[in-house]
């Protein structure tokens, strides 16, 4: 095996990571390969690019090749690293496991790709099995600790100055995409690392699709601007959505407006421990289709959100489980009249101890 | 099955699903599922996120959900389009398998996760064989038409551009992730659509990282600040580096400049149609090697470029295969030393029918 190890091995197992040994003994794993960047960022608390990270009783290994080694060394505290120098990263995972004396080894079923699979389970050759699993570390991630939260709040922070700086610069005649542009300069400034996606900017007939590509075309005076945009502070990301007027607001758009509005104001009334997660779907949804909009609103009412943009828990009618505090998602209902325009409305939510609070809720509607 | 089915089923098939056509049939396959976003996006000419798309001899057929529905509908000409409602893509995939006939099923084993293909056989229910498939589309990639090529060299002229402009914005004192701030404002309104990946500012000793995380460190007076940045235009990347100066170049740091300048050189000299691949990283590592600095080049000399920054050919010393015509890729070669200072220069190149083209060349080095 052509490697090098740098790192002292164990001493630098967490809180996180030891919840994972307890959700590993039940599953009997005697280990867990991952494959999911956020998984990983979220258990060695540095921010993973194309790296693969085995946890076990035994030692936690990161490995990683040649791009991303001399940054690994200095932020993988305590976690031991292998670097691929020459050969197949897969045959240097599954020999580390057969040194490790590893024999049910999980791995991630939604982020290994059907040929990772293939090559680990060729290079183990029978000298241990490879288990799917579903959900072991995105379980965890839905509950937010403190730390958490502050970059959480702070994201969100830069994204509403961002709006707010934005109000100003759109008149008639600015393409969408140099709307985009300026957010994409002023984030940076106030400490964003970068956007957490795309951002949308969709106007006039352009808002009636829900994920619009930000295009070329120029501002109208009385029409919808919808702006849907976050930013990443810190690996931690924003997503809010708001629509902006220049000139008259058309009554037909601003009877959509208000009902979008009250949907979610509907649906975020309801959010409080406990609470099953798809009545907060049900209140939105329930509320758009009373009044006759309930095929024009195909998504989902939110979602997860932290070090991934979507992540669990989905705000969906199809979700069982509970609400719990700490946990942080967006609520977002929407109209889409195609070929007309399209109303959505997107806030993020922390459910507290005893209810709720709109984390964005300085910006205005 | 709950779906709706637009579009006139079979009449879009176009040259590029024909050469498909031709390698499912070598491969006994009588259709292929698609799940990677750029070779949807190559086979339909259609921006693809979040879909899959079915192609055989019967009709093509593209599976999205409500999000993307009403662009798809404009966009997809000639193709069938199911857009999910309710109920799993993966049973809507399966399910039209069977209703077409189809036996022998290829799917991507890159980019299909192992959940993913395990929904997708389940609900075929022995119904048809998932047979594993690699590079099929790939393989057609490599060779870029004259279209594409246009728009490559779109992509190429805004990013010289972005780099020309922003010379004149570095002082000492201006924030790595100031620059990018800069660069990501200029390219929008040079007519791309975004960058091609978060740009890299790596000023000092964060130049000795290859994929450095730009970050709030403030540029100093005579130091290397390696600039690593594309453009996408019209879905066709870019992706250049080059380093700059402020203030007097250490003589130390002009000397390993010189050597990676001459060593990308003798890469590019080699470039011709029938040459072989890893020739032209053998030249450029030879060189490095031969002055002393092998062990600080860990990775390739370079990645074909087009729909995605990274594609087909790798110019790695592993890759067997030749070179040929309209083939387009990075050369950049590189020396970091660790806790020192990188240098690395990127142009892309393409074969020419008798040479090549530095097609960057206009950008000074």
């Amino acid at each position: 095996m052509n490697q090098m190890v740098w790192g002292c091995g164990w001493c630098g197992v967490n809180l996180r990571i030891q919840k994972i040994y307890a959700k590993l003994a039940q599953e009997n794993l005697d280990g867990l390969i991952l494959s999911s960047p956020a998984n990983i960022s979220y258990l060695t608390n540095f921010t993973s690019r194309d790296s693969y990270f085995l946890i076990s009783k035994k030692p936690n290994i990161y490995f990683t090749d040649s791009r991303y080694a001399e940054e690994a060394k200095k932020g993988l505290k305590g976690l031991a690293l292998i670097t691929k120098i020459n050969g197949s990263v897969f045959k240097i995972i599954a020999d580390t496991c057969v040194d490790l004396g590893l024999k049910r080894i999980g791995f991630e079923e939604r982020y290994l790709a059907f040929a990772e699979h293939k090559k680990i389970k060729e290079e183990l050759n029978n000298r241990g099995d490879l288990i799917p699993t579903y959900g072991l570390v995105e379980e965890l991630r839905e509950i937010k600790t403190a730390e958490e939260l502050e970059k959480i709040k702070k994201a969100i922070q830069i994204t509403i100055k961002a709006f707010k700086f934005i109000k100003n610069f759109i008149v008639p005649g600015k393409k969408e995409i140099e709307v985009a542009a300026e957010l994409e300069r002023f984030i940076r400034y106030c400490g964003a690392e970068s956007s957490a996606f795309d951002i949308i900017i969709a106007s006039g007939t352009n808002s009636s699709f829900p994920h619009h590509l930000t295009s070329q075309r120029k501002i109208k005076n009385n029409e919808p601007i919808l702006i849907d945009m976050g930013v990443d502070y810190m690996g931690y990301k924003s997503d809010l959505t708001r629509v902006f007027f220049l000139g008259k607001i058309n009554p037909a758009v601003k009877r959509i407006y208000d009902i979008v509005c009250k949907a979610q104001d509907r649906a975020i009334k309801e959010i409080k421990p406990a609470v099953q997660i798809n009545k907060i779907d049900a209140a939105a949804r329930q509320y758009i289709t009373q009044k006759g909009y309930g095929g024009f609103f195909g998504h989902n009412t939110g979602h997860g959100i932290g070090l991934e943009v979507h992540e669990e828990p989905r705000i969906s009618g199809k979700v069982e489980g509970i609400l719990k505090p700490d946990m942080v998602f967006t609520v977002e209902p929407a109209i889409y009249l195609p070929n007309k325009f399209g109303i959505r409305l997107e806030d993020i939510i922390l459910v507290t101890k005893k209810g709720s609070n709109v984390l964005s809720g300085a910006l205005d509607k």
